[in-house]
């Protein structure tokens, strides 16, 4: 029953795969960072480090200008963005402090504190280590997921924040030039996480085996608080990041554009640099803290279903960490993959930018399904048990690569549904397009019904790869189905990073007062990048179900419940309330949007009042009031929404017992996922029919626009309707879904003991 | 174990009750017909029946010429809502019939149309009639199911329409008289509905025994099928009738008001009475489809568990029939309740008009409250079991009070939050309103916000019924208390008929040219009438959740499935893809709306352009295509929908089986009634916001108006995206969830013998 590959090999080929990954994205970086932005520098050096003449400059803008105009705006957003997340960190720090108290306090009164050891859950013939030990590590555990996601997205935002004004500065040169900038810059970041996060996972697993010894079920059930702290700390960086980015957007435009009218990314509006700043936040630390909660969450819950299996059970290591194996072998995956757009071919026309992005997608599935038969040959043994809710389920090696692959599968399709209906080329948004010929009304009501649409296939999708990966290895199938959608999360992360890089190098353009030639290159960039976002999204969520789901299963089996039956009153309520929360949190992160942007409006509205010569361009406009008002108005608006989530399964748990907090996950897990998908989708057609009626590529969008006609007018209401809906309160209730079930997880074994308060009073 | 009430008094009591109710609905119909509209009695009775000179009258309008004017008006939308129904009745009677084949033909294969005794489900020791019996007594339950629904649809729409034009012609004596007009008519439609759907439940109940005799089990199984030709019915009356009224409606406002500038309910609008029609055949034959559906099922699912309860098993006849007995007192209470409005108070003053109907709900609920206790007392012994899964379980008679009690509680809780939300009394409807000033994305963001956050208290009340009753006495608990909420369906459906009847006499006075003065009369019985539609489709939503519970309970223990266990993938993927149909199906009824509502402005469009004379007045539009047009666009739309609703429950159980089909039930009903819950108040709440700004009544009313700011602009755009939630999508997904609940009860021996095809083959 032993796997062709030896347990030392896995302890070796693990961290070498995380290393080369690490080692991969300092390349990339070292290869943006020859683009030059320092004018002292570009002085001396002529010509900015790069020979071909700058024949699309216009007239009496001089390049040092330019250079030293760019230098200075990445400077502002940097500062922006660091300043952000700093003030949030300190927020999320007393957060996380006072969180792992409760952690180790709930954790450690289940055995009231005893340092004795005790029998184990599901072998009680052998001794396990006390609950104490659990707490501690559990703690030690949530604090390293919390620090890690914190970093994952610090450096992200500034891996963005440094390539912006380089990509800027590169589309001077061609569009190809520019794009191989913004996808390194986002596979700097794609390559980092994903590393890291597997790095720091191996080290910590490492390191509780020296305690824990052969008691894996108490290891790995500790290890699962890195879940938790990957996910809390997403939780806070998405909403808060979603706020801070649509308030300084929703601000910018109704004063800028609507009052003022001056276009987009002007400098004269003082919320200009808020809204980059907010495209760095949200869109790139929050998802990239989104996704790294979901890679942790998905291994941890694989991890703690196969500790109490055959491979648990038998001490089989390499088996064991058949989840980290399949990650390492996603790293050297998409390491092939991005060469294929960086290396391999070039982009030379606008239009093949995104044919290249979308191949990325197609290479790095298709290549990683080989990767996947290759780990499972050599790292499963060929049959073994699985835990299935008290009985332990006979599976082989090829069930288990299926159930990988039904994942990966999955991804890809929900990513081609995704783009399908949010992406200008098709049916869908061309239709929501022309409903504003009737005005503002009907283009909300076609592109809420587009929506709703969007669901069903991904929803098809998700259901074939439960019920296959359910059906093969019960809960252990679900995780490593999700494990399978985020294998190539390096890639997936690059693709996504590389949106806000792009809108913002365009935004630098507008700003730096750039030709014409130059800002239509980054738009082009742009416009692909909101396609790959919405794909992205739609990863997120997908992956973010399944991985819910298999966290739900390992909750349960923690919780010792044999079965969740609808048809009791304890199960059916928290179904139902379960599947109202996402409606609860949407209305709070909305209304926040709207709250926060009213702020911003009134500082914008002030300044142009009160500032002389700021619509001349003879004054400059206080920028850092603005971030400062994003700043504390998302800081402030986070924390609502924040504690329904986090507060809802404790107190649910404690007074109402396991049995209601699962149908309260589950009724969370199947209303969420349906929300978080229209949503994002509404949003992003929304985004695209504005345009393309303004690109006019077609007679059909020319007969919409141009710019400024009625129907152009009716686009824009719903591009602003969407802002909250695809980058608010949309990508966050992925986070609420999973996060409730990692952290019924964590509690499991104090629910267990102290739960359902209310009922033994009563 | 007896009962206070002897077996004979409850056979006289029950439909004694219900020609009571029909009685007073007669009564009510002689007091509205009273005022007369035909021009030729109204010379000869001088002044149209009454003394008062009319003052308010303007110059130059004759009397005769007004009263003429509004018979004409009325003839036409009467003539278009019967054509109408006539059309839909031809479809719907073809899809009956078809249904009513493939139920024999299901059912009856069930024993491979045996004509043998079998042993019962729950008592093995006894011998049943065979299943060919239960095939045959379903399929004409069915179709008594679903030609009561289609008369109490038809009945309603000819009182509504025949009390529109009485109402108008009563407010010029004043805002009482013509309140009175609307609440006697709304009245008719109520106590008959009531009275009748309890007289044909109670007949067939009485006819099936004859052939039934002991074998109550048998009988009751059968006796399902009226639900299900009820709710059937109902689906394709709300979603024809709601594409009807919303593609006239949206149709009739983008080419009058927006391109054209004319006034709503102008003569010269070509879609005026199709506009009128749909009030008719949306919001009455609709609504009272949809809660007649209701009714009828809950009955029939608290019927089907009692049968199987000790109630049946030792053949207590009067106890059998307590659901029966409850609905009787309801008519009796409703009937005084209805006097309070009508006799013993009078409404002088406009602001009177919505305390008066609040009023009607807080005295039905307290008078039932004392109805009920005294049925429970006289026609429940005090101790009996009730069937629970596989066991009896003890229930006392006082718990079952409580029940029923907890559901009519439940019922006027959600109503006073649904009016809180949606009435511009209250601060979120005037939140929404100041949100325009930033213009119509703000106030779609702020609405869908407040929509998602009006759900959470219904959600919390329906989630403790659901508990209480529950706990008390399993799923026959749930049925009583769906039961309770809707005991005081005839004062419900009052109040509910008043407000498109209002709004119908508003539009009368516009085209008939009657002054200003009745027009504001009309209006503000149209105001107060916005918000109880609100009200009635919380109702509405309120009760269906708890019907669907029970049916989907009565459908477990039809199955004999034990548990329906989340955490088996088969269940699981079911509850996923059944939360998504509640999309699915709004993205095809929003996308209908939208479409029939394109076809209605191109006709519209012509008319204006190729009838000379009609914008000056001298030319008459043809109303009758625009009828036509939107008759013919929502019969063809309401297929779709109707055929994912009717087919789901039917492919699911034949191909999956019963657990996933299960799943699907809960997944649809918990994600369902959420989405209706904010599609209704979101639009309610747009409707209201709009009306806000037109009545200035406040201060900061005023600072958003007049009629044609950029506020009120934008209000008007969250109306129109509001009016397929509201009217369309929102109230059909009542009818989803109880529908394929229903369905799924009526076809469960098929399934349990024959379902699950696809896991059988592989």
């Amino acid at each position: 029953m032993s796997t062709l590959l030896p347990d030392l090999a896995t302890e070796i080929l693990i961290p070498v795969c995380a290393l080369v990954g690490i080692a991969f994205a300092l390349v990339q970086w070292v290869l943006v960072s020859k683009v030059k932005v320092s004018t002292d520098k570009s002085h001396s050096d002529s010509k900015n480090g790069f020979a071909e003449p700058l024949i699309e400059e216009e007239d009496g803008v001089s390049e040092h200008d330019v250079v030293q105009k760019c230098a200075d705006i990445q400077a502002a957003i940097s500062e922006g963005a660091t300043s952000f997340l700093f003030t949030e960190y300190q927020y999320v720090g007393v957060f996380m402090i006072a969180f792992a108290i409760l952690i180790f306090l709930f954790l450690g009164s289940v055995e009231g504190f005893s340092t004795e050891a005790k029998a184990c859950t599901f072998d009680v013939t052998k001794l396990c280590k006390p609950a104490l030990a659990s707490a501690i590590f559990s703690t030690v555990a949530f604090l390293l997921g919390a620090i890690t996601s914190l970093i994952s997205g610090f450096l992200g935002m500034k891996i963005a924040t440094y390539a912006n004004a380089r990509t800027t500065l590169e589309a001077r040169k061609g569009v190809g030039k520019a794009f191989i900038v913004a996808f390194r810059s986002g596979a700097v970041m794609g390559f980092l996480l994903a590393a890291s996060g597997l790095l720091v996972l191996y080290i910590a697993i490492n390191l509780f085996k020296l305690y824990f010894g052969d008691d894996w079920e108490g290891l790995f059930e500790s290890i699962t608080g890195y879940g938790l702290g990957g996910s809390s700390m997403a939780l806070f960086g998405r909403v808060a990041g979603g706020i801070y980015t649509k308030a300084a957007d929703v601000g910018a435009d109704l004063v800028g554009k609507v009052e003022r009218n001056i276009p987009e990314d002007d400098p004269r509006n003082p919320a200009v640099i808020a809204d980059n700043v907010g495209d760095n936040v949200g869109d790139i630390a929050g998802m990239g803290s989104d996704l790294f909660g979901s890679y942790a969450e998905s291994s941890c819950a694989a991890l703690v279903v196969a500790s109490i299996s055959s491979f648990g059970i038998n001490h089989e290591f390499t088996a064991m960490l058949y989840p980290l194996l399949i990650s390492s072998i996603g790293i050297l995956v998409c390491l092939l993959t991005t060469l294929f757009a960086t290396d391999f071919f070039e982009v030379k026309a606008v239009k093949e930018i995104e044919p290249a992005l979308k191949k990325q997608l197609i290479i790095s599935t298709a290549l990683m399904t080989l990767g996947v038969a290759l780990v499972s040959w050599i790292a499963l043994p060929y049959s073994f048990t699985i835990f299935d809710f008290g009985t332990q389920k006979e599976v082989q090696s090829w069930q288990l690569f299926l159930c990988v692959c039904v994942g990966l599968w999955a991804g890809l399709i929900i990513g081609f549904v995704t783009e399908y209906y949010t992406s200008n080329a098709y049916s869908p948004v061309q239709d929501v397009a022309d409903s504003c010929r009737t005005g503002a009304a009907t283009n909300v009501i076609f592109g809420l019904a587009l929506g709703y649409k969007s669901v069903i296939i991904p929803i098809f999708a998700i259901a074939v790869s439960i019920f296959v990966s359910f059906s093969f290895a019960a809960m252990y199938g679900i995780a490593v189905a999700a494990l399978g959608m985020l294998s190539t999360i390096a890639t997936g992360l690059a693709i996504d990073a590389y949106g806000p890089i792009s809108d913002n190098a365009g935004g630098i353009a507008e700003m730096a007062g750039m030709s014409h030639k130059v800002r239509e290159r980054t738009d082009a960039l742009d416009a692909a990048g909101n396609t790959t976002a919405a794909i992205g999204k739609g990863f997120a969520i997908g992956s973010a179900a399944l991985v819910s789901l298999a966290l739900f299963g390992a909750f349960v089996s923690r919780a010792a419940i044999s079965t969740v039956d609808v048809l009791t009153p304890k199960v059916f309520i928290g179904l139902l309330v379960g599947a109202m929360l996402p409606y609860w949190f949407s209305a709070m992160t909305m209304k926040s949007v709207g709250s926060a942007a009213l702020k911003m409006v009134e500082e914008v509205r002030r300044q142009f009042n009160t500032i002389p010569g700021i619509m001349e361009g003879t004054a400059k406009p206080d920028y850092a009031t603005c971030v400062k008002i994003s700043t504390d108005a998302s800081i402030k608006e986070m924390i609502p929404p924040g504690a329904l989530v986090m507060l809802t399964p404790l107190i649910v748990g404690t007074l109402f017992g396991v049995e209601t907090l699962s149908g309260v996950l589950a009724g969370s897990l199947v209303s969420g996922v349906q929300i978080a998908i229209s949503a994002s989708n509404t949003g992003g057609a929304w985004d695209n029919a504005k345009k393309y009626i303004e690109a006019g590529v077609s007679d059909h969008a020319r007969s919409l626009g141009p710019k400024g006609s009625d129907a152009h007018k009716a686009a824009v209401i719903g591009d602003t309707v969407g802002d909250p809906l695809k980058d608010t309160s949309g990508p966050s209730l992925n986070i609420l879904i999973k996060l409730m079930a990692v952290e019924s997880l964590v509690f499991a074994p104090f629910f267990a003991a102290h739960g359902g308060l209310l009922f033994k009073l009563f």
